[in-house]
C-alpha cells in the first residue's frame, strides 16, 4: 500500500457534507463530474482520494463567497480531512500542490474552502530537499548563539544605488547588527544592479569582519529566472556572503527547488503576496499548510510578520505561524525553518514574542526600531539585544530599562506617547 | 526617463482614498510605513510608484475582508491606477509580480484590493519570451485550420496505467479528435510514470498519423522540477509529440520561464488553483492581469473554463477571460494566447461561445460531451464539429441538427430532459 498524505480543510457548503466531501475528493483524484466507465473499483483502490473525517461545525448564515450553488439554501461549516496515496504524485511538490490546492476552490458545491493543514508521510519528507541550514546552520554562519538574530531591512525599499546601500550597511555593521536583508522590491533594477550591489555590500561586510571577527549575514534578493538565481548565488558565495533571499510566490515551488538544489547558502524566503493567498478566512491557505510545502522545498527562513504589526494580521495568527515553522514535519526529519519577525518591530514587542514562543530561534527584524532610535542605530541594536536578554531571563521590560539606557530610550521613543 | 508599467486595482478602504493610494504606492516602491531619511526627491523621481488615477466609485457598507483598520468607519470603493518605472525591476516577471501583487493586499488601510489589469511598456513585452507558438503555431502542428481544435481530457483523472491511457487515446484518435490532454493530477505517479505514458501514447498517435496523415496533439503534463520538465520535454520532442502541459501555479513564473527558454513545443498552461487567486471579488486577481504575466512568460494555451460550466464561474467572466487572451499586450508584439474552453462542455455551448467571441481560435475541450455521446465518441466529435460549422455560418443549432444525426443526438442527450 502506498503511504498517504493528508490535508485538512475548513469547508462551507449548501449541499450535504458527505456529498460535498465526495465531490472534492473525486475531483482531486480519480473521479470527475459524472461517473466514467474507467473508474473501476481496482483503480479507485489504488488512486482515489479518501475522506478520512468530516466534523460538522454547525450551520452558518450563508455563502461567504459568490458563485456557490443554491446560495439561499442552508449552509453548514465542517472540518474535512482527505488523504491521497503518495503514489499519485510521488514526492513532487509542484504536483502535490495541484492535488491538495488545485481545482477545488471553484467547485460550485463549495461556498468557502480553506486548506488548514498538511501531514506528510515520512517517505515524502525524506525524499524532499528540505532546509539545508535551518536555525543551526544559520547560527553558525552568523556567529550568533543563544539569542535571536537582530536584523533589519534596507530602506528605502528601492532607489538606493549600490554605494548608498553599502554606506547604510556600514552604518548597520558599526551598530552591531547580525542580519540585513534587501527589500523584496530590490532585486536587479537599473539603479541598483544585483552584481554591483553585492560587490559593494560584501566589501563593507568583509572589511567589518576582518576588523571585528563578526561577519554580518546579508540576505541578497536574487529573485529571478533560474539561471540568474544560480549565477547570483555563485557570485554571493564567491564574495564570501552567507545568505540569499527569494520571493516564494514569484519563483514558485519549481523555482525554489531549482534554487535549493544548487544553493550552498541559507535561503531566506519572503512571503510577499501572502495576502492574496490568505486574507479571506474562507479561501486559500492557513500559513501552516502553505509554509510546510516551502519547508519541504528548502526554505531556511520564512517570514511570519510580527506582533502589533503594521499589516492587518492579528497577533495570534503571527504566533501560530511561528509555532508552525517549529513543528516537525516528520519524526526523523523535522525540517523546521527559522521564523522572521518584521513589520513595525521595536523593543516593545520583544517580551510578548518571547512569552508566546519561549525560543530564541528566530530573526527579529526592525527598521525604524533600529534606525529611528533617538541615540542612533547602535543604541537601537543594543536596546533590542537588552530587551531579548531581559525577556529570556524573566526580567520585565521596565525593570530591564533601568539598567540599559538604550532600552530606556527605546521605551520612551516607541512606547505610548513616544515620538 | 524609464518607461513605466501600469496596474489597475479595485480598492476598498476606510481611509481617505488619496491617503490609501499613497500608502500602497509607497509600500510598493521607495516608501515605507514612516518617512525615512534616504527617500530624497531625486530617489523618488527615479524609483517611486506614481498614482496615475483614482476614481471614486462611492460608499460601500463596510469592509469585505477582516483586519482593516477602523472597520466601523465609512468605507469607499475606488478604481486606482499606479505606475512604476520599468527600471525598478527590469523585464523580470518574478520581480514584477512582487511589485504589482506583493505586500499590498495585507495593508491595514486596505479593506479589499483586487488587481484588475496590467499594461506593459513595449520595451518590456519585447524583452520577455512570450508565446512561441500561440494560435498559428498550434494550428500548424495540429493540422487544423479555420475552426476550433476539438479536444478532450483523459478521464479518470488519475489511476489509468500507460496502456490503459494509450487505449483511450486510440479510441479518441479513431473518433477524429484534434487535441487530448492529461489531467492536471496526472504527471509522473507510480501507476502511470511520465516516460511510460509518453511512449505508449505516442506509439498510438504516431501509428494513427502514419495511417491517416493526422497527428493528434497531446498535451503531456510534465509539471515538476526544472530538470525533470526539460528531460520530459526532450522525450516528447524525440517521440514526435507536439505539445507539453504545465500547471502554472505549481511551477511559478520562474519555473515557466525555465520551461519556455528550453521548449520547442507549445506550452499548454493549466490554471488549477485559480480559485484561491480569484474567487473572492475583493481579493487577488482578475484573469486579464494574471494571464498577462503568463503570456509574457510564454504560455501558448491558457485555460478559461467554459460557458455553463460545472464550477462557480459565471459566463460573463469566462468570455471576458477569453477576450483578454486575444487582446494584444503591445502593438508590435500581441503575445496572444489560445483560450482553452473546458468543464462540462457539449455541443450545446458552441453557439453561445461563438456568439460571444466570433473567433474559431480556441481549443474546445469536452469530456462527457464526447465520450458519453449516445452514438459513441466519433459521433461526439462529429457533433461538436458540426455545431461549430453551423455557428460560424450563422445556422441555428436546431436547424443544423436536422442535417447532422450526430448533432441531433447530442442535442437530445445533453439538452434539457436529456440523459
Amino acid at each position: 500500500m502506498s503511504p498517504r498524505l493528508e490535508a485538512d480543510y475548513i469547508l462551507e457548503t449548501p449541499v450535504a457534507l458527505e456529498k460535498a466531501a465526495a465531490t472534492i475528493a473525486g475531483e482531486q483524484s480519480s473521479g470527475t463530474f459524472r461517473p466514467v466507465p474507467g473508474e473501476t473499483a481496482e483503480l479507485k483502490a489504488r488512486s482515489a482520494a479518501r475522506i478520512e473525517a468530516i466534523t460538522d461545525l454547525g450551520p452558518i448564515p450563508g455563502p461567504a463567497l459568490p458563485g456557490a450553488a443554491t446560495p439561499h439554501a442552508p449552509h453548514r461549516r465542517a472540518r474535512l480531512t482527505l488523504s491521497w496515496p503518495l503514489a499519485n504524485t510521488g514526492p513532487s511538490l509542484p504536483n502535490i500542490l495541484a492535488t491538495v490546492a488545485g481545482n477545488l476552490f471553484e467547485l460550485n458545491c463549495v461556498a468557502a474552502l480553506r486548506l488548514t493543514a498538511l501531514r506528510f508521510p515520512p517517505e515524502l519528507v525524506a525524499a524532499c530537499p528540505g532546509p539545508a541550514f535551518g536555525t543551526t546552520g544559520t547560527r553558525t554562519l552568523a556567529g550568533v548563539q543563544g539569542r535571536p538574530l537582530i536584523g533589519t531591512i534596507i530602506k528605502p525599499s528601492i532607489g538606493l544605488s549600490p554605494d548608498e546601500t553599502a554606506a547604510m550597511v556600514a552604518t548597520l555593521c558599526q551598530a552591531g547588527i547580525d542580519f540585513i536583508k534587501d527589500d523584496e522590491l530590490q532585486a536587479d533594477g537599473a539603479v541598483c544592479p544585483f552584481d554591483a550591489r553585492a560587490r559593494a555590500v560584501m566589501a563593507v561586510i568583509n572589511a567589518h569582519a576582518d576588523r571585528t571577527g563578526k561577519k554580518v549575514m546579508y540576505a541578497f534578493n536574487l529573485t529571478g529566472e533560474v539561471d540568474e538565481m544560480r549565477a547570483r548565488h555563485d557570485l554571493i558565495l564567491s564574495l564570501g556572503g552567507t545568505c540569499i533571499m527569494a520571493s516564494a510566490n514569484s519563483i514558485g515551488l519549481t523555482g525554489m527547488l531549482a534554487l535549493r538544489r544548487h544553493a550552498q547558502l541559507p535561503i531566506h524566503t519572503h512571503r510577499n503576496g501572502w495576502g492574496y493567498l490568505s486574507r479571506h478566512p474562507g479561501l486559500g491557505f492557513d500559513y501552516a499548510a502553505w509554509s510546510a510545502l516551502w519547508r519541504l522545498a528548502g526554505a531556511d527562513h520564512l517570514h511570519v510578520n510580527g506582533l502589533a504589526n503594521k499589516f492587518c494580521e492579528a497577533d495570534g495568527s503571527v504566533i501560530a505561524s511561528a509555532r508552525a515553522l517549529a513543528t516537525p514535519l516528520s519524526p526523523g526529519r523535522p525540517a523546521t525553518a527559522m521564523p522572521v519577525f518584521s513589520s513595525g518591530q521595536t523593543a516593545l514587542q520583544v517580551h510578548g514574542t518571547w512569552a508566546a514562543l519561549h525560543t530564541p530561534d528566530l530573526i527579529f527584524a526592525a527598521g525604524g526600531g533600529i534606525m529611528a532610535h533617538p541615540d542612533g542605530p547602535a543604541a537601537g541594536v543594543r536596546a533590542l539585544q537588552d530587551a531579548w536578554a531581559a525577556a529570556m531571563s524573566g526580567i520585565p521590560l521596565d525593570l530591564a530599562a533601568k539598567d540599559s539606557p538604550a532600552l530606556a530610550a527605546a521605551v520612551r521613543a516607541y512606547g505610548p506617547g513616544g515620538a
